[in-house]
């Protein structure tokens, strides 16, 4: 056990934060990517026929116009951000609280003027265009909404264009595995900034503030989203938020956080042993680790024999199949992995449920399986992986050690 | 000047952060108050004929059946929070992650197992509640997934429900105006904690995290929204982002943020002046000002008058009147106000744009008129009021001094 407990990491073993420099050249990378992603867009329009896409996820705005609006700024814009697409325009909506922002962030685009009511000025937006059939986000526009736009442009056609963003942000540009790279470095050194001050009798909450401060001033603009920090039987709750519950000896606990570097988001989680293990709940680590290693080999030996890659069905499968063995299937409800990026969740999914259709590449997912037992505990261990069939690649974004390490003592 | 100085307010000028008896008091409060929200909801079922009501948005699932997504959560929880309601049952959907949060905080629900494929439960699901008409929160339910149910159930008819429970929300508990309260009273201690420690050279973002960190250690369970701290030109980005630019001498510098307490939501804007400020500036800051006690006279006139109470509309044209008078009717674009609870913009709003109606009461909104210069400055200043007709009652929540404050020196 004291050998667990030497093996704690420093921050230092870790890459520092990004510079200046390296945001100065994110930018530069996306306004050189900008055109490009619009052509695949336009790619799609012309083969479903359209003259314009409307789009409204705050993602898209960012990745395809420039704009970018804070997590949970979009609960509050309206119509600001969301952005029209044509053959040879992009015309992005602003209302007078934007409108700066939008002129500065997205300067290829056109600014137009909104207010809470689109479809008032729905039908001179698409004339402009010269618009007749418009694709829209359908999966994030409000049957409200459509209907809305419906009505006030009887002529114009609205087709569904679920997914079509969504499948090419699947595939990554390297400015965009940096920032994910370095997004999970500055998610490595805060918890290893952080290891060493776990005491008992800490409450959760206490914890992911302390974890929480050291990204947001390790590096991060933002967390990628709200950390769960579990201890004891709370780490049965897949996403359950720190409670005042307080850590004790002989417990789990599990961090599932990340940190956002310029727009792009991290995703770890790690199972950690406050004092020394029990014999049963280091047996499940040691399944949960072994079900990643078995859905790193069977990725590992799809790029070793080239031809296709394997699918996310099959990843998840190989993961799973490790739980099922050691007689906790049940105790594995969600799936082995997701996309990330702009979004914490995105394509490919690693899932039962996903499609059976080769990963695309390069991708960057997460692989986190993890077992729970309710009422007593849990354990789920999670990586970032850049998978790249092109390169031959399989690469682990996430640096922190990932056997069993106790802490507290 | 030195007047200006002394003024600055201490953390112990405001009401302490919650205590534990203060939040049992508010579950208790919450559970009790759940018959009657559902109660609403059904008198507006029954007036509509429909069976059921299907709701998505997670302020509602937190008011109607006690189930809460943390910030953003719900955009990784798929299906799971969303609910259906008839006439005598509450279902919430729960997949394996969010099952045992879901048993725990909504005891009077059944919780029905969920997969991010919703279609394939919906046809069971509305016939055990043996549903043939079901409302739908039109506003929040993408138009892809309305059509999705639609086709699972061709003989279940859809209905356009939006707005229902935002409306019955407009109308404040005791017990949610004492959570807002809270909340504004962590972000004045918050305010009155750094007001001495900002000191030119400073960039927005190292005076923004500062903020933060004492409103999450001073009783927030989280942030109501991003902090914007916006110095000098950049304060005329009505909804900026920290950035890295130093805070300098003779500069405006714009601090909007809240506090969330047990899910309600707190929201302050002040403008300081980061040493003497320039004639120009002073004047403005009194503009607007007087635009805002302008708004307030006519909130306490209709009281002292009786009878029905002003509308948003009128008391965005008080507001608005003060701001035109001066010359800067172009600089001031937004609304006056919005209401405030669970979410940070919610039903009653107070612009060009609301109805003539009379306000709801009790109810709690923002009264934060601004002038933005481009390029220049831009100064708002913002607090949340309790408006409540039966008690002829108008109260600040924010206690914040609003006369201009000279900070820096």
């Amino acid at each position: 056990m004291s050998d667990l407990v030497r093996a704690l990491p420093h921050p230092a073993d870790f890459p520092a934060p990004p510079s200046d420099g390296d945001r100065a050249r994110w930018a530069e990378a996306d306004a050189g990517a900008r055109p490009a992603r619009l052509g695949r867009l336009r790619e799609r329009m012309a083969a479903a026929g359209v003259d314009a896409y409307f789009g409204v996820r705050p993602e898209h705005m960012r990745y395809l116009t420039g704009f970018a609006l804070d997590d949970n700024e979009d609960r509050v814009a309206g119509n600001s951000g969301r952005f029209l697409v044509s053959a040879d325009q992009v015309v992005v909506l602003a209302d007078s609280r934007y409108r700066l922002q939008a002129e500065a962030q997205a300067p290829g685009a056109r600014i137009e003027a909104t207010t809470y009511d689109l479809a008032a000025i729905w039908p001179q937006l698409v004339e402009s265009l010269g618009a007749r059939r418009v694709a829209v986000e359908s999966a994030h526009v409000s049957h409200q909404l459509w209907g809305q736009l419906e009505v006030a442009t009887p002529g114009v056609e609205l087709l569904d264009a679920a997914g079509w963003v969504e499948a090419d942000r699947a595939v990554k540009e390297p400015a965009e595995i940096e920032r994910i790279k370095a997004a999970c470095a500055v998610a490595d050194r805060a918890l290893a900034a952080i290891v060493r001050r776990i005491k008992p009798g800490q409450t959760e909450r206490e914890l992911a503030l302390l974890l929480e401060w050291e990204m947001r001033t390790g590096g991060a603009d933002a967390l990628a989203f709200g950390i769960a920090c579990l201890a004891g039987p709370n780490a049965a709750l897949p996403h359950g938020s720190p409670s005042g519950r307080e850590v004790l000896l002989g417990q789990v606990l599990l961090f599932d956080f990340g940190a956002m570097v310029d727009g792009y988001r991290s995703d770890m989680t790690r199972t950690l042993f406050v004092g020394g293990p029990a014999e049963r709940d280091l047996e499940i680590y040691e399944t949960v680790a072994g079900a990643q290693v078995a859905a790193m080999d069977l990725l590992e030996a799809g790029l070793r024999r080239g031809g296709g890659a394997a699918s996310g069905k099959a990843v998840d499968a190989a993961a799973r199949g490790v739980i099922e063995a050691a007689g906790h299937g049940e105790h594995f409800g969600h799936g082995t992995g997701h996309g990330i990026g702009l979004a914490t969740h995105e394509l490919p999914s690693l899932s039962r449920a996903a499609p059976d259709d080769p990963l695309p590449s390069p991708t960057v997912f997460s692989v986190e399986p993890g077992i729970y037992l309710d009422g007593e505990m849990g354990v789920r261990i999670e990586d970032l992986v850049l998978f790249d069939r092109g390169q031959r690649n399989l690469l682990r974004l996430t640096g922190f050690p990932r056997e069993a390490l106790v802490v507290g003592v």
